[in-house]
């Protein structure tokens, strides 16, 4: 808990204002914001998952994004990540980098994490502020479940390749323009401005999916990164990938598959599992009121195939580099 | 574990390469990094200890600083903070922002983190690279002390006033110019280039001191922070507190106490203790090779005040800005 904001703004009292409020939720937090580091109290016997994300202004979201938004992407794709792991979220710690102090932006910058952090139980136990370009970087603890954590290198060949909700839209929000579609689509505007981490999911994949990634850099890049872990290829048929209904509204049918397949920041899960194991997924996405989608299997090789009409594309080694691509 | 660095480069890649060696050096890390989430095995029964903190270039360091010093004081800082509550350091996660991928850079970067990680058996479980102006965020997690942590607000009216070591050599160097020190005077250089976090001296401080705080952001500023927290006041005799030697090849011995007083970055230990545990404070620092000053003691009341000759200086609420203070 050090660093400051600008001359004259005391930053210690800023972060109690602020954020202290959001580091005393949980009772196994034995000590909060304030001392050098937090006190947790992690359960015994169970693993502990830690992630660690950073959003920068700019390049992980247009500076003019409204603060309650940034608050609950910085959190959400780290959200995302424990419920790629099937973890139950616990403990968060912030470090916040903002150009200067400026109460109003980061009262709702906490209004916006700390909704999502109360909605998944997490505590904001500790961190930083300082003077820099926006950025916010978020490290979360988590408990791994019991019977392991999902992880990216269980695929087998002949397990069906599977993807949560429907893809493409947060890019699609985006290119439609935010202010736009937040008047005109709120729904589509939120898969960008409020992507929904599908922890609830992630833990009632235990001990169904054979492994799990979340779709932040893209379906392709991101099931890639699973192929390559578990040594095996995997096949997909382009007409099974659900694209994001909304991004129509905006976007030809071409250039929204493009992004289902590619555009990245949606925060679904992409998951295998036996091909016997089909009903269990669907009940567990169902009790979770959620759509899942069959779209391929996995196959012996490397590599992911994909179908399209006649025509297929074949994808090997890295996949697609998000920012590379100049998107 | 997401996010790239220019066009064409793989970060994943990167990672791999320079810091994936980082992450597997401990029997507790189940999986290291490469996956959505690190996973660790916590101790039975003990409370996790949990920091974390950001160093941004132009602010925290300098740009030019080269990078294996960047590595050593990201971790260094952290360190510091786990050392102030007498915790054993453990699991580190890192996110790394830098302008464009640089090889060399990383290899250094890495080299320096990885030097002090080793030293403390501190494993680096995860993170991301990001595109952005150089800033390094590291979360560190570490087991409390079984006997209670030290924390900030444990000084008692009576208890003496303690701290580690010499103060304010890191900015002497800065002002002495760093590329200078390094020629002229290591041993000042490397007061400012590479730290030297007090862990095991907290940790033998455990059942000794009654609070504790390491000196970032300068003395006065830090035990205020313990005297608020306490609800108590304290005297100091700026006579007492140890100038760092090396101070007096650059500056006045005015600017060199001042620096002493308020310079930070020195991540000393500053603590309280009962009068009858002074032989046991001595012999703490002893064991650990280091010195320790008795530089005043706490009083009832609140506010800090300085004595330097005859004359008095009364600090109180929430002392100096680090950087409001021009430095």
């Amino acid at each position: 808990m050090n660093g400051s904001v600008g001359a004259g703004v005391d930053e210690f009292e800023l972060i109690r204002r602020h954020l202290a409020a959001l580091g005393a939720t949980r009772s196994d937090v034995v000590l909060g914001p304030g001392d050098d580091a937090a006190l947790v109290q992690a359960p015994p016997g169970r693993q502990l998952a830690m992630t660690m994300d950073t959003v920068l202004a700019g390049r992980h979201f247009p500076h003019d994004l409204p603060a309650d938004s940034v608050g609950h992407r910085a959190l959400a794709v780290n959200l995302s990540d424990l419920a790629a792991m099937g973890a139950e979220p616990a403990w968060a710690l912030m470090s916040l980098a903002m150009p200067s102090a400026d109460e109003t932006w980061l009262a709702e910058f906490a209004q916006g994490l700390g909704d999502l952090a109360r909605r998944f139980d997490v505590a904001v136990a500790g961190g930083d502020l300082v003077q820099g370009p926006l950025a916010v970087s978020i490290q979360l603890t988590g408990f791994a479940p019991a019977r392991g954590a999902l992880r990216r290198d269980g695929a087998r060949v002949g397990d069906e390749v599977w993807v949560s909700g429907a893809l493409g839209g947060a890019m699609a929000a985006l290119e439609g323009g935010l202010e736009e579609t937040r008047v005109r689509d709120p729904g589509l505007h939120a898969r960008f401005a409020a992507p929904q981490p599908r922890v609830n999911l992630g833990r009632e994949l235990v001990g169904i999916a054979s492994s799990a990634i979340d779709v932040s850099d893209g379906l392709a890049a991101d099931l890639l990164h699973v192929l390559d872990a578990s040594g095996v290829g995997a096949a997909v048929r382009s007409e099974d990938v659900p694209v994001d209904p909304g991004a129509s509204g905006y976007l030809s049918s071409a250039r929204a598959l493009e992004l289902a397949l590619s555009g990245g920041d949606d925060y679904e899960l992409c998951f295998t599992a036996p091909p016997d194991r089909a009903d269990a997924v669907r009940e567990a996405a169902s009790s979770c009121d959620l759509q899942v989608s069959r779209i391929g299997y996995c196959v012996a090789g490397t590599g992911l195939s994909i179908t399209a009409g006649g025509r297929s594309l074949v994808l090997k080694g890295k996949g697609w580099n998000h920012f590379g691509a100049g998107q």
